[in-house]
């Protein structure tokens, strides 16, 4: 399974997911996930967030970087041109030397020139929408949320709290969403590599995965090993969010072997270029290193221009104060300095950026709560209509925007957050961490977080951004960044049922059929990690025997209240009583036939299996 | 640790949670558990379902089971009477003969005697509130569910959906919710080894933990010990759902050992006796298992009186049919004698039963949804209602009743169960398993089931019923039953915070003070599960410095928000301005001491620690 590079060993896992196949739909070649299932059931199509990794045709070459699937459209465009990138300083990398000695090997297929709009031009792919032109990256969104959506015979049926989701997804109604901002396609010109994908509540709700390096731990292997492993689960996009030396080879490793959209905060970097010093940044510092990752490829930028002056001391009296590294280090700025945040006073300036590359903001929370005590106080609302009115800004200038949301709220004020974000920012996605829905479970934060994202993404959310089992305490492995992307996995996919979403109910009762039908292999299969669906079954009963059994572990086959509702149901189909079946009375009519049918039940013996058959 | 009995090795967990001491308060001598913070904070009382296990005080013999907390306040109130125990018959433990060769060793201790009430006489909680008399026990329960809650100076402040939770809990309080039925208190007369607890809305929240053996799996030692296991982290009863052989002997290990209450489905014990063969049950089979439970100390008793005849056919078109045992169990027996439920028909006579040793009610959903396909069906809630309308039949005659409820359902279906629930039980305490939101996640479903948990757990449900990562899948072994626990714990605190609930808040702040002022200890400590908490920590921070650093392994020194925080609060407080703290546009009138301060800020250097120091 492993991909091993001889001079610089990077392994990531390839080969397809347990039990499904890689398949291109449509003429865009979306790629899509279809499970085949036994006893003549029909196949599942499922979303695929994996890439080429989980593609047996495709040779995986990590120093090479995968395939450009969107290069050729956005030249078909005729509006990009072609220049020299800009030099990497070796501030970029923690002050490492040209040679690079002490730190990570740089991607040996990094190229030299790069792309951007052409003077007075705008990618951003709201630009486009808004002039009424549908891309091929649109088109393949529409195919890619479908999931073969025309087969369904069911309505949705869900409380969809205001959204408009389609039973039917047109390349129109992609462009429509854009076009009004409701919807975000993040898709840097620097990254063809990328596969397009959307962020907006009338489409499949989204999760993100964090990963990266720190001044204590980690390195860019296992950095990349993790987002290959992370979207194999499903995470939709990723955010590099390393710290420490390395920060922008670590970042090209990771963006050339990336099929989902790259986020990061770029004042992370740029106070690694005054040594940690949050007062000595300046607005030439972050514009450089904007341009540095724009270059690079990156599709959203986290930018917390929405921690103003005024608000920092609101959030003294805060039990948690402002837990938001963004957030505290241009708070810290602000007070140093006593002025406005530079952020948000180049606003407009960072849009042009963000337009010349088709950069999408997430406008990232700085003072959002960091718990339970702090959740929905003055701070984080006043922040929160900052945004809103940043998002306007963003707009005029054809800009896509997506707006971060906390952190640690109760059930109870969790509505309030979804409601205060549509009005503040014009139903521009909100993208949040969690909410995590108590404090007192350090080591299962993924839990408490999952709860509060699942009812969020219910009321509105368009993304979640996932919380491991490490959160509070340490940096997630490989294993967290699983089970972290499975928890946000079922928590999204718990959204989309809640809100009637068409396709997402397919999924469950294929999986529940089966289960009840003792179709093993197509429950672990169908599941969102059949490895250990199938593992845990195997604990208990490993013969391969078992897994054809029409029993399991829990009850033994005496007990199997499947089997005896089979059993239920054959009689009642011999019974096609109409009056039988409809009333919630005891039927008298059906009464004599009845008492004959037990007679017959009776007498046809029991369809158990002794224990040890 | 491990508490090894030389004949019969049961071994279990035995001495204090990581960072708590165990304390009784009150006349009662109620148990609580007291976490003892750091830098002068104030200790934090939790409540503590343990039992003696965690008392350094208590030696434990397993062989003899607990002291009987409880037995000279039954004798106290002179209304039961003593008489020699049912003798224990070969079929209640699966046809072993009086050797029990081939079985479990019988527990040593098994009382020749057993208490039952006078004739005339109700030993039911709820029939003595009903005379207006406060029973030891309820005294215990108020102490209990306070937890301290006189210190608290906030108000409560949530969404209770209606519920009417006091901010103090008095006896008088304890005996109303009894007395009209919207809580109870299981205690069977001949359990006096239990903890006094009450299941109800306007009191904390509860969970159970399922335990027992099945015909192809486990052994009564490591049913034993997840019991201890279970309540260690928090189950406030426990189910044992045994089946197979040994039946009634591991049981007899069970609740002589349980300081929580214990739950039973006796139509799993009765069909055992009748070869598994459902249409051969008999009332009289039923009726005699009933006797031989209550004797041994069951609590409460799971009886699937609502599947009735006429609602069976109602499941023939669900896409996961009948899923409950006990419901598919009494669905066959209908069916195959096209009869209507002797459950049913006999309820009044279970009901005289139930008085006779104060055993609860939880009246079954036999015909949960097993999908989300099904999920609030017709067949679901025609039971509901037969449900409510059994629910006062017990209460005419002074029995204690909850009620079972689903299942799978998905997020917008959950608030129609509770609602429905209240208007057709009278507000009897709801008590459900989950629900699961979604169904596509096997090997997850403890997150899939604690999504809906907490929601529901919010809107009402008294008690939730765990679901650890095995279910469907395989038997839950010792680990699986912890992180279930934990699991539904955190639901629970969740929607006890989200009610409102004036006691739930305080172990969240201290949590996240400590976490803010980097008191890593107090962190673990206050956590769940401190164990698991410290150990993710050590893992990226292995040294015992790391645990007074200032910083922690996610963003190193630099990066950390909290120091930054810190920072500005120190800046905010030196301000000391009043007109700085109140608006949210930019401040005019403090601007030239801020300045000034700004200045000073700057001159004082930074704080940071680098990254290697």
């Amino acid at each position: 399974m492993a991909d091993i590079n001889s001079k610089f060993d990077i392994g990531v896992t390839t080969g397809p997911i347990r039990g499904s196949r890689k398949i291109h739909v449509g003429e865009r070649r979306v790629a899509m996930r279809e499970i085949d299932l036994e006893a003549g059931e029909p196949s599942v199509r499922v979303y695929d967030t994996s890439g080429p990794y989980t593609d047996p045709e495709v040779q995986i070459d990590i120093r090479r970087g995968l395939p450009q699937l969107r290069r050729q459209w956005q030249l078909d465009r005729g509006d990009v041109e072609e220049y020299a990138a800009r030099e990497v300083k070796p501030e970029d990398n923690g002050q490492l030397g040209p040679d690079r000695s002490g730190g990570v090997p740089g991607f040996p297929n990094v190229a030299k020139t790069v792309l951007r709009a052409k003077p007075g031009a705008n990618l951003s792919q709201m630009h486009y929408a808004r002039r009424g032109i549908i891309t091929p990256e649109m088109e393949y969104v529409a195919e890619r949320e479908n999931l073969g959506r025309e087969k369904l015979r069911e309505q949705p049926e869900g409380q969809s709290w205001g959204a408009a989701i389609p039973e039917y997804v047109t390349p129109e109604f992609v462009r429509d969403e854009v076009a009004r901002g409701r919807a975000i396609i993040p898709s840097n010109v620097n990254h063809p590599e990328a596969e397009p994908m959307a962020i907006g509540r009338n489409f499949l709700v989204k999760i993100n995965a964090n990963i990266g390096n720190s001044a204590v731990a980690s390195d860019v292997a296992s950095e990349v090993d993790k987002m290959v492993w992370s979207i194999r689960w499903g995470a939709d996009t990723v955010m590099d969010l390393s710290t420490g030396r390395n920060i922008h080879d670590t970042r090209e490793w990771i963006i050339r072997n990336s099929p989902v959209p790259i986020g990061t905060v770029p004042i992370y970097q740029a106070l690694e270029k005054v040594g940690g010093i949050a007062e000595d940044l300046t607005w030439e510092i972050f514009r450089d290193t904007l341009i540095e990752q724009a270059e690079q490829g990156v599709d959203y930028f986290t930018i917390h221009a929405g921690v103003r002056l005024p608000y920092v001391p609101m959030t003294a009296k805060r039990v948690t104060g402002i837990v938001s590294r963004g957030g505290s280090i241009m708070a810290k700025w602000c007070l140093a300095h006593h002025k406005e945040s530079f952020l948000y006073e180049r606003f407009d300036e960072i849009s042009e950026i963000m337009q010349a590359y088709d950069i999408a903001y997430s406008l990232g929370d700085g003072l959002r709560p960091g718990s339970i005590a702090d959740a929905n106080d003055e701070a984080q609302f006043a922040e929160l209509y900052t945004l809103g009115e940043l998002t306007k800004r963003a707009w005029a200038q054809d800009v896509q925007v997506m707006i971060e949301g906390p952190g640690h709220v109760p059930m109870h004020k969790i509505k309030e957050n979804m409601d205060k974000q549509l009005e503040a920012c014009g139903e521009a996605p909100f993208y949040t961490l969690g909410p995590l829905v108590t404090d007192i479970a350090p080591g299962y934060d993924h839990i408490t977080s999952g709860i509060g994202a699942a009812q969020i993404g219910w009321y509105g959310t368009a993304m979640l951004c996932y919380v491991t089992p490490k959160e509070h305490l340490g940096l997630p492995d490989r294993d967290d960044v699983k089970v972290g992307v499975v928890t946000y996995k079922l928590a999204a996919h718990a959204a989309d049922l809640a809100k009637g979403h068409p396709a997402a109910k397919v999924r469950d009762d294929a999986l529940s059929k089966a289960r009840f039908e003792f179709r093993w292999r197509d429950q672990f299969n169908l599941s969102l990690d059949p490895d250990t669906a199938e593992q845990y079954h195997d604990q208990t009963l490993p013969a391969e025997g078992a897994k054809t059994a029409h029993f399991c572990s829990m009850c033994g086959p005496k007990f199997c209240s499947m089997k005896i509702t089979q059993e239920v149901r054959d009689f009642a189909a011999k019974q096609n009583s109409e009056s039988y079946l409809a009333g919630t009375a005891p039927v008298e009519g059906a009464e004599e036939g009845m008492n004959e049918m037990a007679e017959r039940y009776r007498e046809g013996g029991d369809l158990y299996i002794a224990p040890n058959d």
